[in-house]
């Protein structure tokens, strides 16, 4: 069984006791950020034991040199990585003459507490040093959810039964290195340093693609809450720069820094005027002082979970995750700037390198469309939309025609290196196409569709168009050699989902296009002009639509992951040892594949997006073909068995799988967050709530509710955003509640009966 | 259409005229070895153009640092390489003051010549530099086929329309790395260096594994062909030692420059007493002189051909592509040390790093049954028997039981690393069990069975158990997820050849467990015993061999590549555009994983092994379906095709997959041979000899023979070693004459009538 990690509490992530081996899952678990930045749960003193520093940046980025065993033939030249940048949270600490080095002391009392309902991450601890001597540290840091240039640190230390000089050493360091570097490598170059006023500065550019991020800090020094003045001498080396301040402290008194941090980059200011800018907004941050910054961020927190929150009564462990999740995802991305995306890891980790992955179409966008404003939504659309043309050179990388969005990017060309993953997992295509679909449906924009849709829609199905074959002799088409969401079989022939998604692309195109020509008749010539779409090419289409081959087996009346799949050996997931699970820490890679055992929902991920065309019969005997034989192994997994599990009335199964998803991190799941979190995982959370124990859907644009409470719980409530409307669904024992508490009247389908809201006062 | 890039001539490689473009591709075919060392075909003198600088030295290898994209559970920790040894063959020259960099100066009259008949390489030029000063250079270089650790280079400058002092720097040089590096490390440290009386020595040692390599080296001048004193000046840089030789030249005179070289290892001597063997095989190989050192190698290689050469008349393309092959697999392994191998690339290059792949088993074994005493073949299998402990570790580490070899190895220990081959090439454990059954039935060394045969068979058998899962709906046996022969499909399900080889692995075990019974009854018990064999298991592998499922489509008459290989495209080669050929140069990876294209012979690859389990008819409908689907871009393709259309009378065919094997590396026809010689398919071409067109076949312990002479040629001849008898098959147009030129009488078929031998006087 999984150890528990954290207390238990509605609000709060709270570390209880302090090791060392279990250091770098809390690391992840105490991340903070604000869409711009954001850090790992790093400690400000010197910690020579297991750790993964870490600060990242939104959009700096490093193409690094690809590494593979043998070069194929199509592989991108490197792979991006999200950046670890200039640590700015550092503070080393001397006690006397004798450096602070928190894995050499004793921690008693150690405490961490991540507030998410206020966005601080604060820290209590006592320290006793080989001489006996005790101090109490207590911190308090957070990324301004306003000014999202600054972080504030406030850091407290207590002689306990000694007195001594404390020396305090609050520093910016840029010898920071990419610990999934493929060569080794470092990818920064200083380009200058220094010290304006009482500010120090350090700016650093990118190895290549030239990126340059600037950070400066200043700090104020309180002794027992009244500030001090104090000369600080400074420090300069190579990429590195500090303010160094000596105070005798006496027994029982309180010495605290606060230490403001603003950092930026060259995605937001000319590089020239860099270091002005860095430098000057945090100067009007210190100047605004330590107090003012921290109201003004916990209430942009405060107005945030009024609109998302989602309350639980009765059942603690399961409240306390989804807000975890609500509340790493606002951390992550904000939709602001559509150059931006979702990383796998968001801040909080390197692993997975680059940026945007199918998780955004599938899993994220429901999420944003629920929770913010359609413009955020939109933003991810857009984001795909530019880079439309990077992902029509993919295709004709691998001999095609049409678009072929890449597995993994920061600005469109495809960066991921395995072949089975890179060429061949190209459902992530109609994941893209899928998106559109959602979004329109949603929000009702469907002048998004003549806008930038229909371009990416077409593109795609081109590519399906080239990638399928005919198959004479049994007339029909294939797709041959793919992989599937299930990453745990590579290179199969007519895995179903793809199939499916494919013809679906191709079929919403064909809508599409219709409904231009009757809504948008003005603009339809001009659509098939730029596009240059042929009769010919839309015939095809139709007629792959038609002969589309999906492998299934009328006996079990399944629909098979794909061809062969029933050759593999009738095993389930209880038949597997538990000291051999997760299977991808113990098993050597050939014998996974060629297991019957799922990663993550294949099929079941089809019956999820395209379940307006499946009956529930269809839907119920396939989940209870795969749910018993699927590992989740990927965080994008149980949510959708969670959401389906609902549907079908599997109360038990669905509240199972709510929590895998919900405190996959928490409890760490799957024995990996040390690496990070499970970002794009978490808006899955949400949705298992939502459109899972909440039943919602959107039919012909009616927000439609079907909800069920778990036994485990007394009451839930969420809010939801729909074309600019506010609803509140209460659902407690015996009843269930919808207010419309803002917006124009809308009508519902709640358990398929129409009811007609407005707004109460 | 491929260039020709040397003269043809029986016995002869000449390359007339030199540009850089094609300078590795020449260093490649002008390799010369003598089984314990190799070099390419490097100039002696500064060369700042194309180039791969090899020295590569027997059974010196190194583990380097495994390069992957995404780590898999089971792969190994390194990729053993061949290593690039201390360059032995350099002269620096100065005309003048000025250095010679022949990639800087206009060649002309230049020439290589290989000589096969003698094993030396000469060559004749005339160079001007930029002062318009002409000068002309000889040499002729030989690895002495007689003394293993000695090599000779006769060095001579002439100054055609000057005079000046004309330095000779011939030096040892250490600072090498391989090419093919995978983190640019470099993986030698010097160990000693300097100078004994008139020798230069160096003393390398590998970073890892601790092999040391020693090179001595001396000279002698001579002006006009008479000896002159010089006393050179040393000089001695970072794992550098030279002597420096300034003389001055008159117009017309030519100054030879003998260098002598001795290198051995720590394989050889102990490492402390290194340097004094080497030095002291230097010593006598100077004082016996070149002319001496060159006629015993010459006599070497006379004796050599005596027994091994094939003479063609009337086709000099096929009969210099011949002799080309037999002197470079004579040139890579003699057979003497058990520890050593046969590596694709023999000592002409670096690629495919490791020594030992299947190749060894499949093509190269049966070469040298037919060419050399049986101990030389018995040692190759002992290499496999020596390294079963580490095969059983192997399948351990991928969840298995029994024994599974690796794809590329050194010393036993897998070192390939990419998923798709290392796991599930499996097919390679079947090759090494039909090695042994080739053996003795060629040899008839029915005891190796019971010394060293049966304790792999019957590892491998199980294996093979642990691998085959039982599919219960259809009553069968089927092996998932493997790759076979055909690299070009990767993860399928029944491979129609490796399930083939599996069963036929399990009726062979068992056959020899049954033989052991029978003829070596006192020593049955023991090796149920030793191997700790039970019936439980033995009647599992019957249910095997009897319920294996074999793809097949009846309607062809075929078997079937592998599951769902009809539902491929209905293309074939020739309707691929001649640009984009070889594919693995022009196509992506996955592009080339759908398409229905073959890389080498898979079906037809069992149907050559087990061709006396199969009648005609099955092997035309295989051929004639299979051959038009084959790309041949691996060079171990085209002669299985030669032999088998040989077997079916299809002598154009036959013929020109002869010239396709046999003038790969003469003709650069995949394009590759810039990276060195594909040794291991050389042994093919001489199989499309003797089994292909002499139709050569061991039918229970006699030898059969049904000769063909392709329309090109007049005549052919070739001799085999069979049970210590030398018999000589000459076949013209109208006439095949076999004769017994030593050993007892012996009866063999020709055209399936038996024919009593006896030696002639």
């Amino acid at each position: 069984m999984n150890k528990d990690y954290v207390l238990l509490d509605p609000w709060h992530i709270i570390q209880d006791g302090f090791n060392s081996k279990d250091n770098r899952i809390y690391e992840s678990q105490m991340s903070i950020g604000n869409g711009f930045m954001g850090i790992r749960g790093n400690l400000e003193e010197t910690f020579s034991g297991n750790s993964l520093q870490g600060t990242y940046v939104a959009g700096v980025y490093y193409p690094d040199k690809t590494r593979v065993g043998w070069w194929k033939n199509g592989y991108p030249e490197y792979f991006a990585k999200v950046l670890n940048s200039i640590n700015f949270i550092g503070i080393k600490v001397f006690l006397g003459n004798q450096e602070l080095d928190l894995d050499k002391v004793t921690i008693k009392d150690f405490r961490r507490d991540l507030n998410m309902k206020e966005g601080t991450l604060t820290r209590t601890s006592t320290i006793i040093d080989s001489n006996g001597r005790e101090t109490k540290i207590e911190s308090l840091r957070f990324l301004s959810k306003k000014r999202k240039e600054i972080a504030c640190i406030k850091y407290s230390i207590t002689p306990l039964n000694y007195h001594d000089t404390i020396t305090l050493i609050p520093y910016l360091d840029g010898n920071i290195v990419n610990e999934d570097s493929n060569y080794d490598e470092t990818f920064w170059d200083e380009v200058n340093k220094g010290f304006i006023e009482d500010s120090a500065y350090l700016t650093l550019k990118t190895k290549k693609l030239d990126f340059h991020v600037t950070s400066a800090t200043s700090f104020k020094l309180l002794k027992n809450k009244t500030e001090i003045n104090t000369t600080p001498s400074t420090l300069i080396e190579d990429k590195y720069v500090a303010h160094k301040l000596n105070i005798y402290v006496s027994q029982g008194e309180t010495l605290t820094l606060e230490k403001y941090v603003s950092l930026s980059s060259s995605r937001y200011y000319p590089k020239d005027d860099l270091v002005n800018n860095v430098v000057r907004s945090l100067k009007s941050a210190k100047n605004d002082g330590f107090d003012l910054l921290l109201d003004e961020h916990v209430s942009g927190w405060n107005k945030s979970w009024e609109s998302n929150d989602i309350f639980i009564d009765g059942d603690v462990k399961a409240q306390q995750s989804i807000r975890f999740n609500i509340f790493q995802l606002h951390q992550t991305y904000t939709g602001e700037d559509s150059r931006l995306n979702i990383s796998p890891k968001g801040f909080t980790g390197e692993k997975y390198g680059g940026s945007t992955y199918w998780d955004t179409e599938a899993y994220c966008l429901p999420f944003y469309l629920g929770t913010s404003a359609a413009q955020i939504s939109k933003n991810l659309l857009i984001y795909r939309y530019n880079q439309l043309g990077k992902a029509k050179e993919n295709a004709v990388k691998l001999g095609l025609k049409g678009a072929l969005y890449p597995m993994v990017t920061m600005n469109g060309e495809e960066c991921h290196n395995e072949w089975e993953i890179t060429f061949e997992e190209i459902h992530r295509n109609g994941a893209i196409a899928y998106a559109i679909y959602n979004y329109v449906n949603y929000t009702g924009d469907h002048k998004h569709l003549l806008d930038f849709g229909i371009d990416v829609l077409v593109e795609i199905s081109r590519f399906w168009e080239g990638r399928v074959i005919y198959n004479k002799n049994k007339n029909c088409y294939m797709i041959l050699g793919v992989t599937g969401p299930n990453e745990y079989e590579n290179n199969v022939n007519n895995n179903w989902y793809t199939n499916r998604i494919a013809s679906w692309t191709l079929e919403y195109t064909l809508q599409t296009l219709e409904f231009i020509k009757n809504s948008f008749s003005e603009s339809y010539e001009d659509v098939l002009n730029r596009l240059a779409i042929k009769d010919s090419e839309t015939i095809k289409w139709m007629d792959i639509i038609k002969k589309m081959y999906y492998p299934k087996d009328d006996n079990l009346g399944i629909f098979l992951q794909q061809d062969g799949y029933l050759d593999k050996e009738d095993l389930l997931i209880k038949d597997i040892p538990k000291e051999d699970l997760p299977l991808n820490q113990t098993w050597s890679w050939d014998r996974i594949l060629r297991s019957p055992f799922i990663k993550q929902a294949d099929v079941l991920q089809g019956l999820y997006f395209l379940g307006h065309l499946y009956d529930l019969e269809t839907k119920r005997k396939n989940f209870y073909f795969y749910e018993p034989r699927t590992l989740h192994e990927s965080s994008l997994s149980p949510c959708v068995h969670s959401i389906l599990a609902s549907e079908l009335g599997d109360k038990e199964k669905a509240y199972d799988m709510y929590l895998r998803t919900a405190r996959l991190d928490l409890d760490n799941l799957n024995n990996d967050t040390d690496d990070g979190l499970h970002i794009t995982s978490m808006t899955g959370t949400w949705m298992s709530i939502v459109q899972g124990f909440g039943g919602m859907r959107i039919i012909d644009g009616t927000p439609s509710f079907k909800p069920f409470i778990p036994d485990q719980w007394i009451k839930y409530s969420f809010r939801v955003l729909f074309r600019e409307r506010v609803l509140n669904i209460e659902v407690s024992k015996d009843k269930v509640l919808v207010t419309l508490e803002k917006g124009d009247p809308l009508t519902i389908l709640l358990y398929d009966s129409e009811i007609k809201l407005t707004k109460q006062h």
